[in-house]
């Protein structure tokens, strides 16, 4: 089936979750769907997180999409089963996904996960992999200063590592032996991360994120379901939208896509006119 | 006149200003207006800021209130001259009036504009300065890094003192003698800031903010106006409102108003209903 995949974030981090999905999957054509007129999402209220989630879905649905993947753990752990309900296009979320990764990396000790406040404190990671293994130990982390600190560009600056040792420092001497990278920006510092906690745990500590494993899960659920895009000649073909400012996003887009990508496209994702009335 | 003054900004930072105002007309009431649903504006278009501002103002029009001030420099660059035009209600920004006392306490140097990249972009501070002194020598510096910094509470944390250096070196030998702290979230950052400063450029270094100069400006106009509240018995009323979750912002807006404060109600400014439809 030639329909494109749908993937939407709050922002411009969920293009490393299409990143990884392109790599996968390199035949199938993809939608992606920036919210920038609304970001970050993190800072609302569920009520409010929920409705925009649906405003993206039913954007995405009128390009046709045969799937949606939501790129944002944020709207993946507050509103994920209010969208996936009685819908007729399936959605996959990136926090299941991570949780089973980590859960498969781990040896049996602790699973930290990194989050922005609002993932933390939603408990998402920590109740999806008791769901696989209830008695696993799990710590949460909140890191409100890591997506700032990547969209200024500062993947590998004396403050990220800084920064980077004031949230793990805590988990010096603990039996943690898996770390998720439980935001879509977080896949820009790995190293940092990674060397962070190697420092502090060992060489053999695990780092996961969602990214490489959703990818996964859409390709076994395409196969599953028959849905696969026909072998084609050619690249195929690839939208990028976002709510606001496209004229903005191009450095941020470059460094979570991996390349130089196309024009960004502004779209209306607000049923019956934009937020706060008519056009300016 | 006993109407209260409206003040609104994006977020809470603008409480920095609600605070100078208190501070310098103790008999005034203030309404208080967050548009937490939509913060952060600085990374909108400008045709989407002008349209948040203007439900904005017409929400503190509904309370009937006798000024409104804009505590946002964002929307006090993009959108002042748009929303002041044939109002019947006065509308005060905060860069004029930034620019001002900037210009009074220099001696004669290069005066340095820190603000968000959006307020930088925008040239608003340079430009005020031009209109009062043509010859004036400004350099901006955007400082992204702030704001993150100061809602997450690390107003004196070495991380803060680094990224003061990285954002400051560059000023190390030139003519500034003046640095205006261009958002209403730097002044709870202004001892690291001005020590830094002082650092490099010497201990005469001037540092100024908005906020008390707008709220001397508020009281010269309300004076000049005979709007001034009469004397009264007791504190005037001071409400908070945001636009949506009002049991988050607790902590930080304590650290912007100085001290604790009130409930926060929850109001909706969207005319015609929320942003984005119906309420989930």
């Amino acid at each position: 089936m030639s329909a494109p995949i749908g993937v939407f974030d709050s922002g411009l981090g969920g293009l490393t979750v299409a990143a990884a999905i392109r790599a996968a999957l390199p035949r199938e054509a993809i939608v992606y769907l920036g919210d920038t007129a609304r970001v970050p999402y993190g800072t609302r209220s569920p009520a409010t997180i929920v409705r925009y989630a649906r405003n993206n879905v039913a954007f995405l649905k009128r390009q046709d999409v045969k799937l949606v993947v939501i790129a944002c753990n944020t709207v993946s752990a507050h509103a994920l089963g209010g969208l996936a309900d009685g819908g007729d296009v399936p959605v996959l979320g990136v926090i299941r996904p991570g949780a089973r990764v980590a859960v498969e990396a781990s040896r049996g000790g602790t699973i930290a996960v990194l989050g922005t406040p609002v993932t933390v404190r939603s408990g998402a990671y920590e109740q999806a992999i008791h769901e696989l293994d209830p008695n696993r130990e799990v710590v949460q982390i909140a890191c409100p200063l890591f997506v700032p600190l990547v969209e200024e560009g500062w993947t590998a600056h004396e403050v990220t590592r800084l920064v980077a040792q004031e949230y793990l420092g805590p988990l010096a001497g603990t039996r943690v032996d898996t770390i998720i990278l439980g935001c879509t920006h977080y896949p820009l510092l790995r190293e940092v991360i990674t060397e962070t906690a190697q420092r502090l745990l060992g060489r053999s500590v695990e780092v996961v994120d969602s990214a490489t494993a959703v990818a996964r899960d859409v390709a076994a659920f395409l196969q599953r379901a028959g849905l696969e895009a026909p072998e084609g000649d050619g690249s195929p073909p690839q939208r990028f939208c976002v709510t606001d400012a496209p004229d903005r996003v191009g450095d941020v887009a470059r460094r979570f896509w991996g390349e130089q990508l196309g024009a960004f496209e502004h779209v209306d994702v607000f049923m019956g006119g934009p937020p706060g009335g008519g056009q300016a």
